[in-house]
């Protein structure tokens, strides 16, 4: 089961709440109410509004990185006030609280120890909103795991977690076809493409376009040229040295474009 | 008196000064200077440049989701370096710190305990430039404060604090009008309007044009249909669900709409 | 030598990361896993991508602002995944942490008491990727000095560090002629050009415009106008009182106008 450090206790906080609104010290100061001594480092407030997928992957990519007993607060929740689950989802390691939605679906089940579906409870604030369960439900929560607390009979055990469809990769002959799942701040491009089973080889291509073959990193190629390597979370990504691919090949949030691995130096 | 908790005293930061620059990092260099116990959270520092009116919304609605004994260091202060005064007031529960120009104006006459004019003092810094008193003069003293320290004999005792102009709102037979005063990072329209002697009924116009009665939540209307709901700090919101109603409805940070509640299903 | 406070450490931490990824957070988590103590304050993260020289400005004009014994983790690293070394350059007071590419260059000789290249430590995370140091490297490296670790004997001494050719300022028969290196969130034009010798005195020039006299602050002229006078850096910089200076005078990012202070009263 995951322990907390209660001298040090840390909660991580995931959102597509922005920094503008006063939403972040809100949930900060609710958490302060309850246990002073929580620590709550941000992972990042600027997930695109209702974006599950993109939570999905800076989560999923950042977790493992924190101290174990580490409360994870995630909370990009389109659906507020409608009738999906709020839950807490234990591994051997870490704690995860927020919407059921899928946000937490790169968990795999036999990660998963428990989970509860979070009920009326003596933590939550007196008055829960319709609208800022992250400030009213989720926080409470959290600063109640952070102070040791247990959830076990006041929460309802649930047996299963909600998935998402997104970015698949398939491998056929030779070749992996995947898609563009995130532009990161230096307009990086992130593939769903993962390092398995060996490392990857051959041609990357977007939309057709060939782009070269898998580096080990920017150094390979000269300054303002596109190139291809596995970043440091496992993704295929395809970047321009001190650029941006975003820019170079003209690419945005909603566009798409399939990505392909082919053997050899081919490609048009 | 509001009393600070002195293993885990608390400082709380507002500005607009954004987050590109170093300024807000200098300021919580020195408060740790003074106190390196003191927790810093910030509010928000997107506040837009100058904009005292939004910088008193956001901390209104925030400072009672802090600890008993809390500090809040607002500073929005294009004033700076003028005679305006620097002021640190005190409620049963709470300290602010900040330029004497509106931006604590929701407090009421009857919550303020004491205030202060912070005049020279052996707190501040010792050279106190013309165009940063948030690091010479504000951070000092909340270091101060958050040590247990108290202003009485150290600065002037004052009566009263300025007040601000800004979005009002009249009931008149059964209507209520009011003005948009901010929007948030979702493109949700917050309007002067709250939630006062029981819940608000009827139905919701902007600037004569019909939006719909006043709902629950997002949840009550269709994905991307816009909702009138109260929103999480008493204040009533048009939002469009999973979108934008800044973007739905063309509205804009300098355009201030008139907002009116009529009863029944009426409304062009 | 400095010395980390082992009760209350700080990690200072500058980077061009931005705030949309996660990469941010996950330094501070793997910071937390080496000391759950040590308490980390951001300057900025919005440096723009790769400008080490803006990197530079910002921590120059902040690292003093800390207590001593505060570590300086700064890292724009366009050269990451290259030869360029990583080190740890330690005066008096602090310790600074980050790629060797110009961006400590502040530092005069005589300030820097010890110097190291890190080299391989068994402090490093285990993997090192090729992308990202500030995880693998830098964050462990700093987190390790937090605990009052020293790197004498696990890192190689080096004698010197790389500088920077940037914003230079020359002074001749009562005139100094310097550049912008600097717009900050409000709009204001930061000049290379310092007091230095006595307090500046002349009519500024911008590209041969005439601006004006230097002054003391924004309350020296009317509401929307220019003015310049000595920031709180102690840098000759141009702004607009309550408005934005760039936008007045059409300066971007990218244009590099020179800066003139000539005696007297004339110009243009």
């Amino acid at each position: 089961m995951a322990v907390v450090d209660a001298k040090n206790p840390i909660i991580t906080f995931l959102s597509d709440f922005g920094v503008k609104d006063n939403y972040v010290g809100i949930v900060k100061g609710v958490i302060a109410q309850s246990n002073p001594r929580a620590k709550v480092i941000d992972i990042s407030h600027e997930v695109s509004p209702f974006d599950i997928a993109m939570g999905k992957y800076l989560l999923e990519t950042s977790y493992e990185r924190f101290p174990e007993g580490t409360i994870h607060l995630a909370v990009i929740d389109p659906g507020v006030g409608t009738k999906r689950r709020a839950i807490m989802v234990e591994t051997g390691k870490y704690f995860f609280i927020g919407p059921d939605n899928g946000l937490f679906s790169f968990l795999r089940p036999r990660q998963i120890r428990r989970a509860f579906s979070l009920t009326k409870s003596m933590h939550f604030l007196k008055e829960i909103s319709a609208t800022f369960h992250a400030r009213d439900i989720f926080a409470p929560t959290a600063a109640y795991l952070s102070t040791g607390g247990s959830l076990e009979g006041m929460a309802t055990r649930i047996k299963g977690i909600n998935g998402l469809a997104d970015g698949h990769t398939n491998r056929n002959r030779g070749k992996v076809v995947g898609e563009l799942i995130y532009i990161d701040h230096f307009g990086n491009l992130v593939t769903s493409i993962r390092n398995a089973g060996g490392p990857l080889k051959g041609i990357v291509h977007m939309d057709g376009f060939r782009i070269g073959p898998v580096r080990e990193t920017f150094g390979s190629v000269p300054v303002w040229r596109p190139v291809c390597y596995i970043n440091s979370f496992g993704y295929l990504e395809i970047a321009v040295r001190e650029g941006s691919a975003a820019e170079y090949f003209g690419v945005k949030e909603l566009s798409r474009p399939k990505i392909l691995i082919a053997p050899g130096k081919g490609g048009r």
